[in-house]
């Protein structure tokens, strides 16, 4: 008998770079052969999460930001997909609108309609969201927030420069409207680190930044947090969810603790990021040798993904069929837009397989 | 510096029998003391949660039910206030009317409340809820589920009688009204099995039965179930939450599935429920020797509650203020329930504090 228990059982042989997960032979196991469950957290634990913990992680996150945090602007959630679900339930009801990036991440676009959110689409360019748009569809919409991933987009791999961030955070602080911030690349750069966290500019402004572990130790953890000015965080720390069952990871919160404690976490990031560099460097190399003139793309310098337009305005939707043939794949652009412009794109991870792999995709690609 | 690690800080000397948690003396530590996390369990989780964890749980649970159940038919949660919160979320709409029983778990109508739902109250008597003012409330309101509590219900401790199941499972089939029963007291009882589990009775009647191993094992691994027929739980399992973040618990449920497997779960519970079996014995005598015919209440087979009506008609939200200068405190009936006919009821829990301490409680009552 075959259990089911990882959500991915990839097809034999086929390179997909569709797949947006980490690589399970980069999950430390090392980290959590020897972990130990913390007894003081079996009771029901606050609400907010567990004190110690948010205190090492504003402390990591103070390392990595201009302006301090403290654990009073944090709040722990099961990652970054159950943070959207309850920033959904508290900030919006059915039948709203909420502002998105065109293109946004594909499932995120899914959570936003199981909510009975309509989803409207602000352009971008090579500075992130096009603020002027941005506000005027804000003035047009009233919209419940604005969905935004500002650092190493998903899927363009896109990084909001600190300009347009600062502009961001004073229209949140103008209009009112909420910025949720889908930051789970954040702390993933190959290069110079991205600007700061839109949650730490300006504690005034309505901006909540979603941080998570899935990409920087493991998925299967479920385990992120949301840093937010106090005030913001508020309908979320005291929703009757929390009152009843308490906070929300105090087991694997008590895992993970001594590993940003003691440095064991920042030790695995610097392998981590150091494998992801060579990976993201290979996949450059096998598109430029392998499809050269035929698709564009922007090299990030950080995250999972490679967001690369065929030139001939092909319909990668179209094209997936015989790249699965080919023993490859994809995200065909319009899964992550409503534009007929993006169709002609395709995204790309260099997160899930090694370099051989990748530079194999890529010759597995140039024969479309 | 002291770190707040738990929902609950008691007051010092108070003896609260409000409080409806475990006693943290009687949270299992040594059962996790060498917990190791699986590593297998770090990426992202198959979405209704780990088969090997649920096919475990499954053969638990059918040595406490007549009629088998399946891995297919069970998902699993982090806990019963994530289940009903994503149950409101995939199965209503703000603005729609859920059925409630009068009175009910106070903190599950906020929780209604966060989504934006009305409820409306149903009676019960000692078997439990009036099923024929049910079917006439189904038919009225056309709700988006019925909430009930079937067993060792919150607060009353009043178990529905298996008669009584069979015709609302009936009811629920012939109407399509979903019955969510939370079913987080069902393993705990200290003298018959009750009823089985709703969910179990007619895989072809829309129930979906909550668990949980929050009173069972404990509250803080946030470890939790909904059992239903597959059909009723595509919508959960199909949610873009769980395609976005996997299933929920891949490390607490790689925790516990070792305990379930070799019967330390079984043996904690017997523990458990022979200190629990005596705790309500001792409150029951307390009770009965300090506060005598001043108020009236059933003596529950399990669960955490004793429902005590005082007979001269006061208002318990108004005794509160002198009961916690009296060094004790209770959960007073008004916040569960809308009529004027529960708000002389107070809720008392004897799972929270040791014999000596629920009779201490009972001599200070005894002064109200």
């Amino acid at each position: 008998m075959t259990w089911q228990t990882a959500q991915l059982m990839p097809t034999a042989d086929r390179i997909d770079l569709g797949i947006g997960q980490p690589d399970p032979a980069l999950l430390p196991a090392d980290l959590f052969e020897q972990s130990c469950v913390d007894a003081s957290v079996l009771a029901y634990g606050t609400e907010a999460g567990d004190e110690r913990f948010r205190y090492a992680l504003a402390h990591w996150l103070n390392q990595r930001q201009a302006r301090p945090t403290s654990p009073e602007h944090l709040m722990i959630t099961t990652g970054s997909s159950n943070a959207l679900d309850m920033i959904c339930t508290r900030f919006s009801q059915p039948g709203d609108t909420v502002l998105v990036e065109d293109p946004t991440y594909f499932i995120a676009r899914k959570q936003l309609a199981d909510h009975g959110l309509t989803a409207v689409a602000v352009p971008m360019d090579q500075g992130g969201v096009d603020i002027l748009e941005l506000a005027a569809l804000i003035e047009q919409h009233k919209p419940a927030f604005f969905y935004t991933i500002p650092t190493f987009h998903n899927p363009t791999g896109i990084t909001q420069s600190a300009e347009r961030r600062a502009q961001l955070v004073s229209l949140a602080r103008d209009t009112g409207c909420p910025v949720v911030a889908d930051e789970v690349y954040q702390y993933l750069h190959y290069a110079e680190p991205p600007p700061d966290s839109l949650a730490s500019l300006d504690e005034r402004a309505p901006v909540l930044s979603i941080g998570s572990f899935a990409k920087l130790l493991a998925p299967g953890l479920r385990l992120g947090w949301i840093q937010g000015s106090s005030e913001i965080l508020v309908p979320l720390t005291g929703s009757a969810l929390l009152a009843s069952g308490g906070g929300l990871a105090p087991v694997t919160s008590s895992l993970v603790r001594p590993l940003l404690e003691d440095g064991r976490f920042d030790q695995h990031l610097v392998r981590l990021t150091e494998v992801y560099r060579r990976r993201l460097a290979t996949l450059v190399a096998g598109l430029t040798d392998h499809l050269g003139e035929r698709i564009r793309f922007t090299v990030p310098t950080g995250g999972y993904f490679i967001w690369a337009n065929w030139l001939n305005g092909a319909d990668t939707e179209a094209m997936l069929p015989q790249a699965h043939q080919l023993g490859t794949g994809f995200q065909p652009g319009g899964k992550f837009s409503a534009s007929p412009g993006q169709a002609s794109a395709m995204r790309l991870c260099f997160a899930f397989y090694d370099e051989a792999q990748l530079t194999e995709a890529c010759v597995r690609l140039s024969k479309l």
